[in-house]
C-alpha cells in the first residue's frame, strides 16, 4: 500500500550536467504513474529501478519541451519492449495533434494504443478514478495553458475491531455490516454505533505537482491538507521580478503555496541552471516552510499511511472537497 | 589542427542506465559536427565538455528515434542559449516535415534558422565543403534509406623547405611560387621541382561513420583508407542471422569493413541492450582486425598528424577519388 514519489528531473528548461529536465513517478499501491517527461525520462526511470513497462498513465501539465520531449522516446521503446496495453496520456491541447505527427513520421508499427485525454487547464477536474486513488487537474499561472496534478487516495475500506468482535460474539454478516459502515444490532436488541466497531486503517494521502506555475492562491487552495506538494522555485526569493515574467516562482512563494495549502512537506524543483547548488534555494525555502526538501534527482519521498483523526471518521477527510 | 571524434551514445535503440543513444561530435580544425543525435545529446555534450553553441552542422544517417529524438531538444536549447548563426542539418526525408512540424508545436520564435539540406541516401555526393573539410554520403543497407558520413580534411597547404629557402637564397616571392605547388624558377636559369622545394607538412586525414548498417563492402570501398572508421556491431558474430533480418552488423563483419576499406582503427559500438559488457563484443572484433576499440562514452579518438608518403605528394592520395 505504498504511496511515494521518485523524482526523475529537477532541472528548468535547460538541462545541466547532472539536473535532467522535469518528470516524477508518483507510486499509490504500486501503480505507477509518469509525471512530466522530459528528455531522458526513460533512462532515468531505469537508472531508479523503475520498469518503464509498468506505466499505468501519463500526466503531462504543459507542452513546453522540457516537460514533454521524452515522451516521444519512451513511447517508441514500450514498442520495442512489446507493451501491448494501451497508455493513456494525458495533457493539454495540442498533444494530440502532436502524437499524431509522432505516429506517422516514427512509430507506425507500435503494438499498443497510446490514448490521449484532453486536459482543459482552466477546471478543477477528475481526470482518473479508479479503485484506489483519483487524480485532478489543478488549473496554474504559466506562459501557456497549464495543469497541476492533485493525487488523492481513495478512503481504505473499513476494518473491524477484533477486540469488539470477540466482546460482542458478532457474527459474519454483523463484521461484514460494520466494514460497510452500517451500525450493527446486536441480538439483544442493542444497536453499535458503526464508529464503535469499525475503524479507518489509515486516512487517504495525497500528492500534489504544481510545475511550471506563478504564485496560485487558488490552486494552492485546491490542494488543501497535501500531505506533500512539489512546487517549483525556479528562482532564488531576489529574482522575484524575473519569476513573474517568466511565469515562474521563487523559494518563498513555494513556502508561501504550502504554508497557504497547509502541506505536511514540501519538495522543491525545477532548479534555474544558474544555481549550481540547490542548497541555497532550499535554505531560503525553510525560513518560511521548514519542511521544504530539494528535488533530487533518483530520490524518493514516501508518504507512510497514517491513522486518520478519530473526530474526522465518518466526517470528510481534510483533503476532500 | 585537432582531428577527433568524441562518441557521447554507445546503444542500439535501448539506451540502458549507463549507454546512451547513438550521438558523435566530429571536431575538425575546433570546428564541431554533430552526428547523429539520440535522445539526451545536448547533456551528453555539456558533459563531455564540447560547447553546444559551437556546432558547426549536424549530420543524421537515418530517422529512427534512436539517432534522432535528441535533435528536437537540442534545437529549443540552442534558442534558449540565443544562438543567432542558422544550423544546417544533414539529413534524409523527410526531416523537413518532422522539423516543420517541431517548430509549429514548440519552437515559434527560435533566433536562428535551422537549414534542412536532403541527404540522398543512395547517393555518395559531397554534402559539405569548406576551407578545411569535406563531408560525403556514403550509402548505407538498413531497414530504411540510410547513409554513413565520410569526413575528409583537405590537403593543407604546402610548406616551403627552410633549407632549401637558405641553400638557394629564394626571394618572397619565389617562396610563394613553391607553396603555391609551383616548380620555382632560380635566378641561374636553372628550374627548382616543386616537390624538391616544398612540402605537405601532413597528410590529409579522413573519419568515416558507418551506422546503422548491414555489412556492405561498397561502402567500405568508398571510405577506403580512413584513419579511423566507425562501424556498428549491434551483435555478436553468433548473431548473424538477427543482425541481417534487422539490417544491422556483426562484431566480424564491422572487422571485415575495417579489413576491406583498410582502415588503420575501427571503432564499434551501437551495442544491443542484452550485451552487458562490450569487451566480448572488442575482442570478437580484434581477432579479425587488431586494431579495433569500443566505443565509450565521453571517451575521444584523436587522429594525429602523420607525415604523407613522399612518393604520393603529388599523387591524389589514397583518400581521395
Amino acid at each position: 500500500m505504498s504511496f511515494a514519489v521518485t523524482i526523475l528531473g529537477s532541472s528548468s528548461a535547460k538541462p545541466t550536467a547532472d539536473r535532467h529536465p522535469s518528470a516524477q513517478v508518483v507510486n499509490v499501491h504500486e501503480q505507477h504513474y509518469l509525471v512530466d517527461a522530459g528528455e531522458g525520462v526513460q533512462q532515468q526511470m531505469i537508472r531508479a529501478g523503475i520498469n518503464p513497462l509498468k506505466l499505468r498513465a501519463v500526466f503531462i501539465s504543459h507542452l513546453h519541451g522540457d516537460h514533454v520531449y521524452g515522451l516521444f522516446p519512451l513511447i517508441s521503446t514500450l514498442g520495442l519492449y512489446g507493451r501491448r496495453t494501451p497508455l493513456p496520456v494525458y495533457a493539454p491541447a495540442p498533444l494530440g495533434e502532436m502524437l499524431e505527427a509522432h505516429m506517422r513520421y516514427f512509430d507506425t508499427d507500435l503494438p499498443y494504443e497510446v490514448e490521449w485525454h484532453e486536459v482543459r487547464t482552466t477546471e478543477h477536474a477528475l481526470l482518473l478514478g479508479n479503485r484506489t486513488l483519483e487524480v485532478w487537474s489543478v488549473p496554474l499561472r504559466h506562459r501557456i495553458p497549464t495543469a497541476g496534478f492533485l493525487f488523492r487516495e481513495k478512503k481504505p475500506p473499513l476494518n473491524a475491531d477484533k477486540f469488539k468482535i470477540t466482546k460482542y460474539g458478532l457474527t459474519i454478516a454483523q463484521i461484514a455490516a460494520a466494514k460497510r459502515g452500517e451500525d450493527v444490532l446486536l441480538d439483544t436488541g442493542e444497536v453499535l454505533p458503526n464508529d464503535e466497531v469499525a475503524y479507518e486503517p489509515y486516512a487517504p494521502r495525497s500528492y500534489a505537482y504544481l510545475s511550471d506555475t506563478a504564485y496560485s492562491a487558488k490552486a494552492a487552495e485546491l490542494v488543501r491538507g497535501a500531505d506533500l506538494l512539489y512546487h517549483e522555485a525556479t528562482y532564488a526569493a531576489a529574482e522575484r521580478k524575473t519569476a513573474r515574467q517568466r511565469g515562474h516562482s521563487t523559494t518563498e512563494e513555494a513556502a508561501k503555496a504550502a504554508l497557504r495549502a497547509g502541506a505536511k512537506r514540501l519538495i522543491i524543483g525545477h532548479y534555474s541552471s544558474r544555481y549550481k547548488d540547490e542548497r541555497v534555494l532550499v535554505e531560503e525555502a525553510r525560513t518560511l516552510f521548514p519542511e521544504t526538501y530539494p528535488a533530487t534527482e533518483r530520490s524518493t519521498f514516501t508518504i507512510e499511511k497514517q491513522r486518520p483523526e478519530k473526530t474526522n471518521r465518518n466526517a470528510p477527510t481534510k483533503t476532500e472537497r
